[in-house]
């Protein structure tokens, strides 16, 4: 009666090519050497994997002849037999460049393929009386010294990601209050830095790219909020490990939710935002007062979102035991489901660093999704 | 070099069961019918879905039989030939049950499976005397009269749910602070109902409800908040289409935001809340200071969340002319995007049914989504 069926099952008509199979392969075989514990041997990704030996030996040969795997000695083991060779990441290929543009200071880290921080360079300078143009200028430089060391240093520069304390929307920072910044083309700018010619920027939000960076380092719980103090306050949402950006790229400006509404007067036109009570300055003038805004704050957070994580980044995080007691009181006293479960509260693993290290780690994601594509556009480099 | 693939094709190696065919082809069908702006005939749905004319008509039969589909006139045409029979969902088949408890009313709908509104019960009383077990007897007894009145006019009532003003989870009432509840088993109270014996029932908070309630009604954008206004203030907060419910379900309680943190005592223990200036009992006294209190935590709301679209539901949706201005005030002072893009503000279409609405439609859609089952479970049925 139902035998003719049509419109049910979805089955490929047309064979799956073998260019992308390769591609698709060779991310599996780079992502299953990240993910082990030790150093596994071919046979040991060729079991994970389930692809055959040999194919898995021609893979490794591939992305070893492409800088993304070393071979190196073999885990210790106690049992018979001759031990395989393992495999790893190389420390000596691809690498991402994180930059930062904030309020007080302009960054760039180098971090390599294995996730490992190979050169950080901070200048502390107010980049407040400046104009986009002359910060972007003293980035490129900053950016520009960080590339040849890293690439004297035997390392591949494969992309630059700018983290800056604004709005960001398709690669342009529309408002970024605290700079004074608005409608600004920072990939432009830095796409014309010569030292940086060819290589492939992105921007965003710095709190977002602090949140993924903080959702990689620690591996925990995938559903928190990652607060960044510095003379502004962002927020990154991150939400069953997905970053929430919000429909226009938007979220998490919680540096202008209010929390005295007749309070101090803000830079953004409204009064009583937190960012006046718990903005780095405000928070060396009174840390009190900045924990209790930070509770009053995120004690909203959670009431609307239930959200059971949040973590203190930016310079919350060295001061975060002086602030954590104001902070708990608030959430105890304002969030209605304190006495279900209590909020965890932690400072950020990765300190001030968060965002730069973030950013960087996109471009090193990047290659590690598709090495193949980056295989080939090395290759076809002069 | 790469022939043989193993691990990266998933290709189903047990043929699809025909019951599971069937079932799917069933709600295919139904769906199709459901979502056509006339009155398809069999030749239409099997040109939409690309299902067999035999197939169509065995599974149209079905679903008439059923009590699912009904044929009915064709459509007014112009062209020659004779116009075949339409089809259109049953409004004499299935019907779902939706159930309120409020701190100031009890409700009960019946809504069939066309998504018409066939019976609407509304009981004005102050819950806040009545201990849990008082209510859920008075909401019984109104169940059951719905139940009764609906069958009696042909209806098969396949459902029940509840809409509370508290925090749900796994089926249990939590807290619900306006109505003193605390771990309090609705579901169970309603099955021990006589009347309602057989009757699948569940729980959820109100403003989730009312919020998919809006989503399904509505058909615009996606992403929203809805803002329930009753004594006590609740929020159903609508993601790509999808209601956000927090990691443990708890997500929503915009009416324990602080708006002002030294303010008016809550019951819920804490200072300042929303409720205690936007709550409809404050609402009565102070229209303005209600909208102030609501622009500020919308504008926290939106300034954490880049929500496009703002619902008002509830006590709000009868006054929202008399609200709108002093909300926009503040959404315009305090949402650090409102000079790039407005936030668009608008009343509930449904009203204050929202809730019991939202509820009685789970029940449909349930159906609506596995009419197999549901066949199975009535043809099953003494």
């Amino acid at each position: 009666m139902y035998g003719t069926v049509k419109g049910v099952l979805t089955v490929p008509t047309t064979p799956v090519r073998q260019a992308s199979v390769r591609a698709h392969n060779l991310a599996l075989v780079l992502h299953t050497v990240a993910n082990s514990a030790d150093r596994p041997s071919r046979a040991a990704v060729a079991a994970v994997t389930g692809l055959t030996r040999a194919t898995v030996s021609a893979l490794v040969d591939d992305l070893v002849a492409g800088g993304l795997l070393v071979e190196v000695a073999p885990p210790p083991r106690t049992g018979a037999g001759r031990p395989a060779v393992g495999l790893a990441l190389s420390a000596a290929g691809p690498a991402g460049l994180g930059l930062e543009i904030n309020v007080d200071y302009l960054a760039a880290c180098v971090v390599d393929l294995t996730g490992t921080v190979r050169l950080r360079y901070v200048e502390h300078a107010d980049q407040r009386p400046a104009d986009p143009a002359q910060s972007l200028a003293a980035l490129g430089t900053l950016a520009a010294r960080a590339r040849l060391a890293a690439e004297t240093g035997g390392l591949t520069v494969a992309g630059a990601a700018l983290a800056v304390p604004g709005l960001v929307t398709s690669g342009l920072v529309r408002v970024a209050p605290n700079l004074g910044w608005q409608d600004v083309d920072a990939v432009a700018a830095l796409r014309a830095v010569p030292e940086l010619a060819g290589l492939p920027v992105t921007v965003d939000n710095e709190a977002n790219l602090a949140a993924l960076g903080e959702l990689r380092v620690t591996g925990g719980n995938p559903t928190f909020l990652y607060v960044s103090g510095e003379v502004g306050i962002g927020a990154g949402l991150v939400l069953g490990g997905e970053l929430y950006r919000g429909v226009r790229g938007w979220s998490g400006e919680i540096g202008h939710v209010t929390v005295f509404p007749d309070g101090r007067p803000c830079r953004c036109g409204a009064r009583g935002c937190l960012e006046q009570y718990a903005g780095q300055e405000a928070l060396e003038d009174d840390v009190p007062l900045a924990a209790a805004a930070l509770g009053i704050a995120l004690s909203v957070v959670v009431n609307l979102l239930d959200i059971p994580v949040i973590v203190l980044g930016g310079a919350y995080a060295p001061v975060y035991a002086a602030l954590r007691d104001g902070i708990e009181t608030e959430l105890r006293r304002r969030v209605l489901t304190a006495g279900l479960a209590p909020v965890e509260l932690r400072a950020a693993e990765l300190g001030a660093d968060a965002a730069m290290r973030g950013a960087a780690d996109t471009v090193i994601r990047a290659v590690r999704e598709d090495p193949a594509g980056w295989m080939r556009r090395t290759a076809a480099a002069p």
